[in-house]
C-alpha cells in the first residue's frame, strides 16, 4: 500500500526522489532560479545534522567564527587555481545601492580566501598555533542544472579552516576531520562510506590533496559526500601567512579545509527512503517517536499522554497525533515523514492490554502489553532500527561493489546495474578521461592500504599504480 | 589598574568601544569594506544568543527554515512601500558566472518579499493558518558608515515571518514577539528596555505599524534593539496571499515579521562594560566560571581540576588556564574577556582552608572555605551578578530618563547629559524634524498606558497626542 504521492523508486528513481523531497515537505523550489527553500521538516534535519556535527567539532578543539559573505576580486585572485576552479560558477556584486563598485565582489563559493587573508593578520608565532575555525552558512555557486539538496545554487554547509606550524599537525587534522565525517555518517545518518584519497583531476582547486567520503545510493549511483582538503602552504604563501617558528625562523604555515553540506539530506532520501516516503534513522531524526490514539475514549487519552510524558521526559523526542483525520491518515502522516517509530494506542487493543508498535523501516508491527516499560522498549528498538537500517545499507553497497580487470565488464556494470568498481589505474589523467566516456564513470577516491587486485592499469593496460573506486555520481 | 589598552569610557566612549571589541576578540574588521569578522569569543556570544532566543521561539510554536540569500528586482517590486525603504542600500548581483544576468537579483536586507512569495503558495485555508517561521541568517545592506555590531554591512540575525487568518491573531502575535524580546533582554542580556510604538516616520517601510525595545546605553544614548511589525494584509495584497476563510470566502491574510540581531552584543557591551574592558552577565555568558591555579602545588591542581569537574557536572561553563602566565595576566585575561566569575585557588590561602572568588561586575573578592559547596555557592553569586547587572542597569536609565516639558531643556539634556526625555506630541511629522534638529534627537517610541505629562505638544504648543520618548541614537 504505497503512497499514492510517489512513484515506485524502482520505476523511476529521479521521479520517485522528487516526490519524496515534496511528499514530506523537505524543500521547495523558489522563485529565485536554482535556488531551494528549506521548509520546517527539511531544516529540523539540518539543525540535527548541525548540532551533533557542532559538538563533534567543538569536541576536538573547533571554534565556529563567522566570516563576510562577500569576497573582493583581487582577493580572490590571489590563489590562482582557486578562481580557475570557481570563477565559472561564481555570483558578481557589482553594484551598492545605485552606484557602481570600484571592485567588484564576489558570493563566496567558499571561503578559503577570506579565512587566509584573516590568518594572515592573526599569525604572528609558533605559539599562536593551531588555530581551529569553523563556519555554519550557506554558499553560493552558478550551477545550471539543479536537484534539491544535491546540486542547488544556495547551499548549507560547514566550512572547518585551520592553520598549523607543521605538515604533520595538518595532515592529521587533514585526516582526523575525515573521521569525523566517517563516523558521522555511520553512527548518525546510518550510511556506510568509503573513504580514500581524491585523484589529480578530481581533487578540490587549490589542494595539495583532498580527502573524500564516498556514498552509494540506492539506484548505485555514487554521491561524494565530504571531504578534507591538505592545503600545505599553496594558500600561506598566496596570502602571506607566515610564524617565527621554534627556530625563532619565518615560515608559511600549513593549512587545511573541510566540509559536508545539506547534499547530506539527499543522501538520506537515496539511501533509506522507500515508495511510502522518507525513512530517517532514529539518531538524526528530528522527532523519533508519533504516538496515535485511535478514538478518543479517555483510557486512551490518558495513556497517550502518560506515554508521551515519560518519552519526553527521557529524551525521546515523540508527538501526538490529536488532530481530527482518521487514524490510516496518520499513520500514513507518520510514515511519508518517516517518523521512525510509531506507537498506536486504541480502546480495543487496551482490552486486551495491549498498544500496538510499528517501525517505520521494515514496517513490522509488533503488540506489546501496555505495562511494558516503553521508554525502555522505544529505545531499545531505536537502537535496533539504527544498526538495522546501516546493515541493510552496508550489505546493498557490498552487492554493488565490483572488481573490474577489463573495460568491458565496467562498461556493462554501469550501463545495468551500477555501483562502485574497483579497478586498478597507472596514474594517468587521460585514462580517467576514457573511463567517463562510459555514462560518465570518474574516480570516487584512490584506496588506501588495499592489495592490488591486478598489475595493469584496466585502461591502457599499461603499469598500474593505484587501485581505484569508480561510480557514476551525482 | 584599568587595563591599558582600553581607553576609559567616560574619556572617549567612541573609542572605548573599539578599544573592547578589539581587547576581547569579539570581531575585527575584514578586507571586505564595512563587513566585520566574528571572531571566536564574539561568535560564542552570538550561538548564546541564538540558543536562547530559538529556544523560546520554539516554545511558542515557531518554526526554522531557510529561505534564499538572492531577491529578483521584480519579486522586490511588488512591494512598492518596500522598495522604496531599502533601494539605496542594497548589494545587487548582475553577472551570473561570465554572463550578464536577463535580471538582477539583490541580496536580501531582509526577507518579507522571499516569505510572502512563499506563503502564497502554501495558503489555501484558514485550516492552513497560522504558519509561524524563522529563520536564522546574514542580510545586506550597502551602509556608508559603519560599527562593529552596531551597524555594518553585514549583519547576523534572525526574522521571524507569520500568517494568521485574523487581524487579532496577527496582532496577539506581533505584541507576543514584542515580549519575548523584552523578556530575553531582561532576563538573559539583564538590559533594561523602554516597549512601545515607532511613530509613522520611524516605522518599518512597508508595516502598518512597527512595536519595538529600546535601551539606553551607559553614555546615555539609545539603541533600537529589537522590533516586531504588524503587516496587516499590505504584504498579502501585493504578493496576493489568499486563504478560504470559515464563511468559505477568499480573503488576504495578516501578516507579521520580527526581528533582533547581532547588534544585541553592541548592547551588551555599552550597558555594562567598564574600562577592565568586556562584562558579561552570567545568563549570557559562553563561559561563566574561569579557575585560576596560583602555583602547580599538586594540592592546588587537584582542587582546582575537582573544582572544574563539580562545576561542568552541573552545568556551569567553566575553564581552567593552565598556561605557563602570571596569575595576575591570567586574572586580568578573565576580566577583559567578561568571565563573570573566577576562583583562584593558591597554596597559601589552601594552607588556611581558603580559595578566593571574585565577581568580574563589582570587581569584589570573596575568601571562602574550601569546604563550601562550591557549585551551590558560584549558582548563587551569578543569579546576584545577573540581577545586579540588571537593577545597576534600571537605576542608571531612571537616572537619565526626564520629563520635559519646552524644547531648550531638551536640547539642555541632549547636548549634556543625553538619555530618554519623555515629553508630548502632536503627531505632526514637522515636529519629529524639528525635534530632530538637536543632535539628532529622533522619537524612540509612542509609550502606551501612560498619563499625558502636559496637553500640548512640546514643539508646536498645539495639542498633544501621544506622550512619546526621544533620544539620540546609534
Amino acid at each position: 500500500m504505497a503512497n499514492k504521492k510517489i512513484t515506485s523508486r524502482d520505476i523511476d528513481f529521479a521521479q520517485w526522489y522528487t516526490d519524496v523531497v515534496n511528499a514530506a515537505h523537505l524543500a521547495t523550489y523558489s522563485n529565485v532560479k536554482g535556488c531551494i527553500i528549506l521548509e520546517p521538516s527539511g531544516y529540523a534535519i539540518w539543525e540535527m545534522m548541525q548540532k551533533k556535527l557542532d559538538k563533534m567539532f567543538k569536541e576536538t578543539g573547533h571554534k565556529n567564527v563567522a566570516m563576510p559573505m562577500l569576497i573582493p576580486e583581487n582577493l580572490m585572485n590571489k590563489e590562482s587555481e582557486l578562481i580557475n576552479g570557481f570563477a565559472p560558477e561564481v555570483a558578481w556584486v557589482t553594484m551598492g545601492g545605485s552606484k557602481k563598485l570600484e571592485e567588484r565582489m564576489c558570493i563566496r563559493p567558499t571561503s578559503e580566501t577570506l579565512f587566509s587573508d584573516y590568518f594572515a593578520t592573526k599569525v604572528k608565532s609558533y605559539r599562536d598555533l593551531p588555530l581551529k575555525y569553523n563556519q555554519w552558512c550557506s554558499v553560493m555557486r552558478w550551477e545550471k542544472e539543479t536537484r534539491p539538496f544535491l546540486r542547488s545554487r544556495e547551499f548549507w554547509w560547514q566550512e572547518g579552516h585551520t592553520v598549523h606550524s607543521t605538515q604533520e599537525d595538518a595532515e592529521k587534522e587533514t585526516k582526523d576531520m575525515l573521521n569525523i565525517y566517517k563516523t558521522f555518517f555511520e553512527k548518525y545518518l546510518a550510511i556506510p562510506v568509503l573513504t580514500g584519497k581524491k585523484t589529480e583531476k578530481e581533487k578540490f582547486a587549490g589542494a595539495d590533496y583532498t580527502l573524500t567520503i564516498e556514498a552509494l545510493m540506492y539506484n548505485g549511483v555514487s554521491l561524494q559526500s565530504g571531504t578534507s582538503h591538505y592545503f600545505g602552504q599553496r594558500f600561506s604563501k598566496a596570502y602571506d601567512i607566515k610564524f617565527l617558528n621554534k627556530d625563532n625562523e619565518l615560515e608559511n604555515a600549513y593549512q587545511t579545509s573541510w566540509g559536508v553540506s545539506s547534499r547530506m539530506i539527499g543522501a538520506l532520501i537515496m539511501v533509506h527512503s522507500d515508495d511510502d516516503g522518507l525513512v530517517l534513522p532514529p539518531n538524526i531524526a528530528p522527532i523519533q517517536v508519533a504516538i496515535i490514539p485511535i478514538g478518543d475514549d479517555s483510557k486512551v487519552q490518558n495513556l497517550v499522554n502518560e506515554t508521551y510524558t515519560k518519552l519526553v521526559d527521557n529524551n525521546v523526542t515523540a508527538y501526538v497525533d490529536n488532530t481530527d483525520k482518521s487514524p490510516g491518515f496518520k499513520f500514513a502522516e507518520a510514515e511519508v515523514n518517516g517518523i521512525p517509530v510509531r506507537i498506536e494506542i486504541g480502546a480495543r487493543d487496551l482490552e486486551n492490554g495491549l498498544v500496538t508498535i510499528a517501525r517505520r523501516d521494515t514496517k513490522e508491527k509488533y503488540q506489546i502489553p501496555y505495562d511494558t516499560n516503553i521508554v525502555e522498549y522505544v529505545k531499545e528498538l531505536m537502537n535496533k532500527i539504527q544498526e538495522d537500517m546501516f546493515n541493510k545499507a552496508k550489505i546493498r553497497n557490498e552487492s554493488k561493489t565490483y572488481e573490474c580487470h577489463k573495460l568491458e565488464e565496467v562498461e556493462e556494470i554501469m550501463n545495468n546495474n551500477p555501483g562502485f568498481v574497483k579497478a586498478m589505474w597507472c596514474g594517468n589523467e587521460e585514462c580517467e578521461l576514457k573511463m567517463k566516456e562510459i555514462r560518465g564513470t570518474k574516480s570516487r577516491c584512490i584506496l588506501e592500504n588495499h592489495e592490488p587486485i591486478d598489475n595493469k592499469c584496466i585502461v591502457c593496460g599499461k603499469d598500474a599504480k593505484e587501485l581505484v573506486v569508480w561510480g557514476i555520481q551525482y
